[in-house]
Formats: C-alpha cells, structure tokens, sequence
C-alpha cells in the first residue's frame, strides 16, 4: 500500500506490538520473537470475511474481538502459553473511523489475551481479516484433540449456545424477540461478539487433560472431530449440558438445539481421565468410549455443524 | 466451512505438511514446531487480492507460487532459515480444478523453498490469500533493515524491473508488445508469477550483511524505507543497477523506471560493509551515506512506490 496508508495502519495498529518476547515488532520485513527456552512453537491462522463470519452491520471494534479471541482459542486448546500474533486486514476503503473502532477492540485482545501484535498486511479489497497467533507449549506438551481415552470424561469450559442465539437475535430471526429482557439479549449478543478464549485454563489444561477442542462449529460436530482424532467414540448427556440463564428463558428444544449444534461460542471441549476432581467452572457433559461416532440421547448425530448465517 | 470442503483442502493441500521441525501439522487446533536451539522465530503475514495484487485471469498455480514467494522474501531478507507456513485462503467457491492447479503451484513452493504448510484455514469470499511464514535465526542473529551504516554499500540479488515489465505485459499495456520475442516475453512474465524468494543468501547474509530488505514496492521505494530506518541517506547509481538481456530491449528510460519504481522483483536490497568482497550475483548499485532520504543521479526522490495496476 502507498504512503499514508502505511501511515494510517501505523498509527492506530503500531502501539500494539510491544511485549517482553518481541525482539523486533511491526516495521521491519518480519518480526523477531524469543520463544522460552525448552518449549515448542504453537501457531494457527484463522480468517473471518464479512457477511461469511459476521454481518455487515457488525461494529468495527466487534470484528476484531471476534477474529482475535476466536484464533486465541485455538491456542487455549492446544494448552499454549500465548506469545503474540499477525493480522492481515483486507479493506475496501482504509477509513480513519473504521481504523479507529477496529483498533479499540483489537487492543483490548492484545491486552486481555497478552498478544502483541507483531506484524501484519494492509491490502484494499473485500472486508476479511486473517489472524495469525503464536504460542509456545513445554517442548511435547501440546494437548492434541486425539489425546482422549476410552472412559475418559468430556467437559467444557463454561455454559454453551448463548452465541447461536445471540447471532440469531442479532439477525432478528427470532419471532416475540420483543418479550426478551434487554439484559438477556445483550449478554447472548456480547456472547457472539466477544467470545472469551479460555487461556485461563492453560496451565490446569496442561496437568490435568487429554486432549481438548475449542468448540466453533458446534459441539456434536468438534467433538466428533475430537472422537475421530482419537479412535474413540463419545457419549454426550445433554441435560448435563451448562445453559445459561438468558438462553434458559427460549423453549427447550431450541436452547438445545443452539447448544448442541450452534458454533461459535469457542468454549473448550476437554478430555479428562475419569474421576478427575473438576475445579468450579469445568462440567462434565459427556464420556468417551471404545468405538466410533458420537451419540447424544435424543439429538440424531447427523445433525451437526453450523453453517453460519446461510453460507 | 462444511464437511465436504474440509475434505477438499486436506485432500489438496494437507499433503504439504511434513518436515523435520514439524511436530503437529494440519488436523489439529494448531501446528506445534520445533525451533533449533537457540534461535528466535522470524514470522511474517502476507496478503494478496484478486484484482489488486494479481490480474483475474492468473492462473491458480501462479496465484499460489506469487503468494508464497513474496511472503518467503521476507525471511530471505530476516536472514531467517525457512520453517513452515500457514495458509489462510478465501474462495468464492471451493472448486476441485482450481484446488488443483493451485496445489500443484504451492506444492512446488513448498518444495523449494522448504517451507512446509502446517496450517490455515478456508473460507468462502472474494477470492484472497494470506501466507504466515515462520523461520529461525540464531538468536540476536536477524537482519534488520535499520543496520546501514553511513559508508555501506547498497547491493541487489538480481536484475531487476522484470517482473514489472512482465506486468504490463500481462496486462497488454504496451504498445508493439507483438515485436518482443516469445522467450523475452516469458522470461519477464515470469519473473512476474514465479519471483524468487532468495533463501540461497541467507547464509552469506548472515556472515557479511549489516541490512537488508526485500524488494516489493520498488527499488526507490524500499531503499528508502531501509534509508529511514537506519537513519542514513542512500545515493544510487542508476547505471549500475542490474536489467535482464530480455528487459533490456525496451527504451532505455522505460527500463529504469521499471527498475527503480516498479515492485514485485521481490530481490533483496542488502547493505554491507564497504569493501565487502561481493559473491557472484551480488551487484553493488549505490552506497550509504551521512544525511537521509534517497537521491538516484537524475530520478527525483519523490518518484517512489508502485500503485500495483491502477490500485
């Protein structure tokens, strides 16, 4: 890009780049970080495109929470200590504004998540985002998804589906919406628009799991990712299943449905040996055993994924 | 993105992932990669679009090696090793023969340039890619851009100015392009879709080089960024700058603007110690002096950069 468009990314993204593992940040043909010693370097790239991942209408600041937490979750599933990330920001137009609110959320990420950010592109052309983050685990201690046993106990991080409803609210696809209390929409909103990538559970993750997921596509269908990976098949009981109490307020078959097969609320699915004490937070919803295929007791497990907003 | 797209990129593309520093490559919710000892990571995020960094027309398998290249340059000019890559790429529409001419240009990225790809992601939108490529150095060993000294050679890797000819060419930009000889005329469209990234000199670099920068926007343009960040001005001598048998049968003005203003060379700009004793293929064409900003003996200074194709 040409000189002052240099200059606009420079002033709203450049402030973000410092952090005690960067050697040399934004400015340079690539950055330099020092990874500590005796560990493994964990790395993922995830991209969002408007209207694919998030409506036109989203907020600038929303875009980025969303893309970043959602590419820091991987590394929360991997049990890696983040380290920083890239952002490769594609626009139709470098808007001053748009930059302005973009930068708000993203530097909130970076402070939240301790991601520097450390390098990136600025090109026109379609509004997407790809984000690229870093970690480092323990050499050999990255958690798989393919690390789960037969008996052992599947859990998650915290209460599932609130972002499903809250795209579907967001969307105005749901009939009586009116009759919800501003409160509850505004906590299953915020729930699609800031997912929290689970990085507190890094370092109980690395002593305690198997294996472990973050759940973007749905439950039925990561786990099932996760089962496949590991040989095993996968029992899920979904009255064990954490809702919280906005999504409670929708009928039940719907919460669950929201639940089992919406996305994007990147919580963690974990593999623990059984009989593991389960610090507060951490609930069992389910138990890998021999064989194949997850089972849910009443939801058919062809029904799984999410295809975003009609994508 | 759904099942049977899932199915496409592994198919395609999942086949590019092992090399010895992998530890975990696609599949999971990151790669994990093992560093040399002693070394910090070099990483750098690239993105091209449709329309603006290449013509609708290109072939996928150019899409993929142009992509690659001018994100490897950057670790060419980090006087990084090569590690691996990540791919973030956005389609209109996952289609199996454009998956497959695509592979076929990254396989041999990937080859070359040992950089296998460990991971990314794919989504539906206007066609774009994002390349993160991840290398090493010793640590405290990357080659900035801010290390020229007053009294410092400036040297290229290569002629340059092809590929923007092969640019125009491409595009059907000149006038009596029908009297340039087929050889010449594919030579320059190549240097355009397949640029080097010259990982062959990060050894020497790292031994002689003080910095270096890749040449993307224009030997004017990037001299001039590498001027500014050590703090020092750069006089070029436009006679000495390296042009191609076949660049060379253009007027002879046209040629140095090519080659002083138009990108896409991905050469490397490198500064060394003067009287360096230059390898083969290293050609000196200026020198480093007290001051700043960067005079060419009669192209004014302000005559930088390259709009890419009317961008």
């Amino acid at each position: 890009m040409a000189g002052r468009e240099f200059e606009l990314i420079y002033r709203h993204l450049g402030i973000f780049g410092a952090g005690p593992q960067v050697r040399l940040g934004v400015g340079d043909d690539a950055a330099v970080l020092a990874l500590p010693a005796n560990s493994e370097l964990v790395v993922s790239s995830d991209s969002v495109v408007e209207g694919t991942h998030f409506p036109e209408f989203t907020l600038p600041e929303h875009v980025a929470t969303r893309a970043v937490a959602a590419a820091a979750s991987d590394l929360a599933a991997m049990a890696a200590d983040p380290l920083a990330m890239t952002l490769a920001l594609t626009l139709p137009d470098p808007d001053e504004l748009w930059l302005h609110s973009f930068s708000q959320g993203l530097g909130r990420c970076v402070e939240a998540l301790s991601l520097p950010l450390v390098g990136g592109d600025l090109t026109r052309g379609p509004l997407s985002l790809t984000v690229t983050v870093m970690g480092s685990v323990p050499s050999g201690g990255a958690l798989p998804r393919s690390g789960a046993r037969p008996g052992d106990w599947l859990c998650v991080t915290h209460t599932l589906g609130d972002a499903a409803a809250g795209l579907a609210l967001i969307l105005g696809q749901l009939q009586g919406d009116d009759e919800i209390a501003l409160e509850d929409e505004e906590f299953l909103e915020s729930r699609f628009y800031r997912p929290t990538a689970r990085l507190e559970w890094v370092s109980w993750l690395r002593e305690h799991a198997r294996g472990a997921i973050d759940i973007s596509d749905g439950l039925l269908a990561d786990v099932a990712h996760m089962a496949n990976a590991s040989g095993c098949a996968c029992v899920i009981d979904s009255k064990a299943i954490p809702l919280s109490p906005a999504l409670s307020r929708f009928d039940q078959k719907q919460c669950l449905d929201w639940a089992l097969a919406g996305g994007d609320d990147y919580e963690l699915a974990v593999a623990v040996p059984p009989n593991t004490v389960l610090p507060p937070g951490l609930i069992q919803v389910g138990e890998f055993h021999e064989g194949s295929g997850v089972q849910c007791d009443y939801i058919p497990v062809e029904r799984v994924g999410f295809n975003h907003f009609g994508a």
